[in-house]
């Protein structure tokens, strides 16, 4: 698999017609680590280089201590329908390592948002599309004034420099809830949950996040019903894969007064 | 707990005197989900709306269909060293969630480094600290020329915009590695991974990320024995709070030919 991948996106620049141009997505898929053939974690990358990934992993997470430790590194695409990939690892010594300690130290973590679902089709399974007259249909002008209000609203970011912002915003692009994290899917699922503890109505709001949209994230909107994804930064193309399954509009680079649509539409 | 943390820095500027200043971090505390007492997931997350992260995470990740699902969320700070939080989520009906299925499907994901850890103070009884002699120094002129090589060396998130990278830089400023990834943890895994499949020599070579530095990415570093971490972005006080206590020379806002030393010192 390749490290990018090419998508035809709609661009919107204010004042000017938008155009259908080819722009080019980081690939994103998963990957299963397994030690002597044991699932030990998922995780969203980039394909390339996963034997320095799982070497990477299981050596920070205390599972190696070194290369020594490693008899082989077994890299296969074991899903029928080609989607996933697993990397297995054999170790020169398997009885050195207790993978029954390991497996109650795993924990998902915040940016664990397909945990336990073995492929991603198994996320599109499990939630509905959003569709077409669900759709939140929001307009270019007032899109284009989402990131400076946002920025606004991130207060501890101006003091310093380290977080994450995702925030819900409505039809006129009134920021209905701001939270700020370390974890860019922690400060999302802060927004959906609040959406979740008020009782209010996702489908009338969009998510919008202050960096990349990866896959977790589209699907976390997904989950919680929120049909438009809009962030500052670039999607991903697993993201993308998704929204256009989905039935969610996604919107990426909005800066600089301009916009990338790779899913769904804006309003007239 | 606040959201933001003051820790004294020694900033560097190229052609200038180095001056100590005052400088707000922001805050990064380690949160255990539990259901109905039992722990569903470990995420390293800015204090606060921590009833809004649970509740976003567990209805994102099936476990919730909304708040009526809930009885109460419940926060408690259980460790004996205050150093850990927990929040307990309680079910109208326990009976409806099938946590052994749960179980299953949390896996740990590219983001999780502390998995299993109680607390952090087990990470750094894990680890050795690394020792001052063991330390690389490397000149600010040497350091500040990192950037510049990092960006030139991302071909992929200059096609893209959606990559983090990382890279292995030895005393003189070379790039020995470099990775791009969609996960900023996976990207350091893989050249982390890379050192060790090569049994390479850590105690000479420094860590460089294209993003923010958490906790997990000095945890990651230690781990590995790489001693000296610089970002372009900033760190977390966790990630600080770490590299002082193990040691490590920590490095942050490396660009526009300045940068901060949150822990150990710069060579002479």
């Amino acid at each position: 698999m390749e490290q990018s991948t090419h998508a035809s996106v709609t661009r919107h620049r204010l004042g000017k017609p938008c155009s259908e141009v080819d722009d080019v997505l980081a690939t994103e898929e998963p990957l299963e680590i397994r030690v002597e053939g044991r699932s030990v974690a998922l995780t969203m990358r980039t394909p390339g280089h996963d034997e320095e990934l799982a070497m990477g992993f299981l050596a920070t997470e205390g599972v190696l201590h070194g290369s020594d430790d490693v008899l082989d590194l077994d890299i296969c695409s074991a899903r029928d329908d080609g989607s996933g990939n697993i990397i297995n690892v054999r170790l020169r010594d398997p009885s050195s390592v207790d993978l029954d300690q390991l497996s109650r130290h795993v924990f998902t973590s915040s940016s664990c948002g397909l945990c336990g679902k073995a492929t991603i089709d198994s996320v599109r399974d499990q939630h509905e599309s959003i569709s077409r007259d669900q759709a939140l249909l929001i307009t270019l002008p007032t899109l284009l004034q989402l990131p400076a209000k946002l920025r606004a609203a991130q207060t501890t970011f101006q003091a310093t420099g380290g977080l994450h912002a995702a925030a819900l915003f409505d039809p006129t692009g009134n920021l209905i809830v701001v939270r700020e994290d370390v974890g860019r899917h922690n400060a999302v699922d802060k927004v959906l949950g609040r959406l979740l503890l008020d009782g209010g109505d996702a489908a009338k709001l969009g998510l919008l996040v202050s960096g990349r949209i990866a896959f977790e994230i589209a699907q976390k909107a997904l989950a919680a019903r929120v049909g438009l994804i809009a962030g500052i930064s670039a999607p991903t193309s697993l993201a993308v894969d998704l929204a256009q399954t989905s039935g969610q509009t996604l919107v990426g680079f909005l800066r600089d007064n301009r916009c990338n649509v790779y899913a769904g539409e804006l309003g007239d």
